[in-house]
């Protein structure tokens, strides 16, 4: 499909990603950048690139396609290194998570010859690192696209062939739809079990509570969520910083009018919203967004 | 180890107990009731039970243990009905969430050569009804006993030893210990988890947005908590309503600092927490309150 892939970034997303072109046979040659050193021989050795530099320039250069996998803030500084190196004709993505800021921030340092296309594969784990990733982490999964301006039809159809062979589903959205979309299903749900995570450590230490003992009543998998990656998660945040806000406000309210029916005893108001969320799990299921076994299929 | 043990409420816990107690020879006979007859055909068709009937005072009789496993809020109901039938020299549990109310309730009805022993088992699924049971529900999971102060210690231990023989774990904790403990590893949690989903849905109803296809970017997480009972939960937080309402508070104040940080684009705050948070779960999986596996093993 290619003949020279460039990934820059072989974390949890980057190196899945990597594993998932080897094994689908989508390029000649992959390869990759990582600034560490260690981690550069690392991928080299688990065979999950062909050739790995912190050479960014040097390995983007011959690629056909170029995927920025570094956190959201790295953006400035992977772009500025690699501009000059980009080959006409190639294509340009990226697997971040938010969208509105870094595409007008990589669309102005583009040769005119390359089509930007900004990818977001809605897939991950709590875990990160190279040795972390595996080949199966898109599938059926939804990757969603943003083309910038400049690029080519032909090119975005390519991409999207590109996502499908790895396993994922696509979808094409504009940045801002894209950005109040994830703020709902995925970054106020990493904000409220950060939070959680972390109220809880506050009274663990304040009053010296063993909650790691009763965790399996809920708490587990609140902990689960917010061991994701600290870095990438802030960027998420920064960059998402207005949709976040807001939502934390709709969050705010509807969990004071809980706050006041549990207050009052209001049976008749609790359980109608904890009948109506039980909902939405079967449509989850039925859209194959989650595993059917209860409790995860944890034993 | 027991002659006769009478389950009342075959649901997810109470149906996991009856196989457990099946699997482990812990009684020569085990019956249960329930209200309804369809459940009562079912439990014994399915072998879960040896005989089940709607009669409670009937099943009860000649019991050694009993097991109170219906929503907290059928206490009342339950204790009146069994009273007069309560053998004496038997132990009488629960495996209710809440504790400070319903001991004082139940104490207050129980003849004096009955063991009133409470427990909970911090354990079960997303799940209900008898047919969502299984066996090995409690294994590794803590089991808190909350011994009325009428229990004889040579009861609290027998119920002690039951508990480790189905694979839990036991503490002995009081009422209000308990159910300040549990707010914070359970029903906050899930609190939360009922409001991230309420608020989605409100948000997916007024602007038409489909949250089910990117639910993998964490929301999933916290639908399938918010698909668990909604009496039972109902039912903990009106009786644990106080805890509940000052554990709502101290979120919101954490929530609200967070959303601090995200405005002013604070990222050295924003890493501290997110980085802090990491740490708890590697200590749930020390403890073995986890699977080891990353996304809890979902594939």
């Amino acid at each position: 499909m290619f003949k020279k892939i460039c990934i820059i970034g072989c974390g949890l997303i980057g190196s899945s990603l990597a594993r998932a072109i080897k094994e689908n046979n989508l390029s000649n040659k992959i390869v990759s950048s990582n600034r560490s050193n260690v981690v550069n021989k690392k991928v080299v050795e688990l065979n999950i690139v062909d050739d790995s530099s912190s050479d960014t320039a040097k390995m983007v250069k011959d690629s056909d396609l170029i995927v920025i996998a570094t956190p959201l803030s790295s953006y400035k500084v992977v772009i500025l290194k690699i501009k000059n190196s980009l080959k006409n004709g190639s294509i340009l993505t990226d697997v971040g998570s938010v969208k509105s800021k870094v595409i007008p921030l990589v669309q102005k340092n583009v040769p005119k010859g390359v089509s930007w296309i900004s990818s977001h594969p809605i897939a991950g784990t709590e875990e990160s690192g190279p040795e972390s990733g595996f080949s199966k982490l898109f599938k059926n999964r939804w990757c969603i696209l943003t083309p910038s301006s400049q690029a080519k039809d032909t090119d975005v159809k390519l991409l999207e062939t590109f996502w499908k062979k790895v396993g994922s589903k696509v979808d094409i959205m504009n940045a801002k739809q894209h950005d109040y979309i994830l703020s709902i299903t995925s970054h106020i749900p990493h904000l409220m079990a950060y939070n959680i995570v972390n109220t809880t450590l506050k009274i663990k230490k304040k009053k010296e509570q063993d909650v790691i003992k009763y965790s399996a009543g809920g708490l587990r998998d609140f902990t689960r969520i917010a061991a994701s990656n600290p870095i990438m998660w802030r960027d998420i945040f920064i960059q998402n910083s207005e949709n976040a806000s807001k939502m934390i406000d709709e969050f705010i309210a509807n969990l004071q009018d809980l706050k006041k029916a549990i207050k009052n005893k209001d049976e008749k108001k609790l359980e109608k919203v904890f009948t109506k969320t039980k909902k939405i799990r079967k449509e989850i299921l039925k859209a194959g967004q989650d595993i059917e076994k209860p409790d995860f299929g944890r034993k």
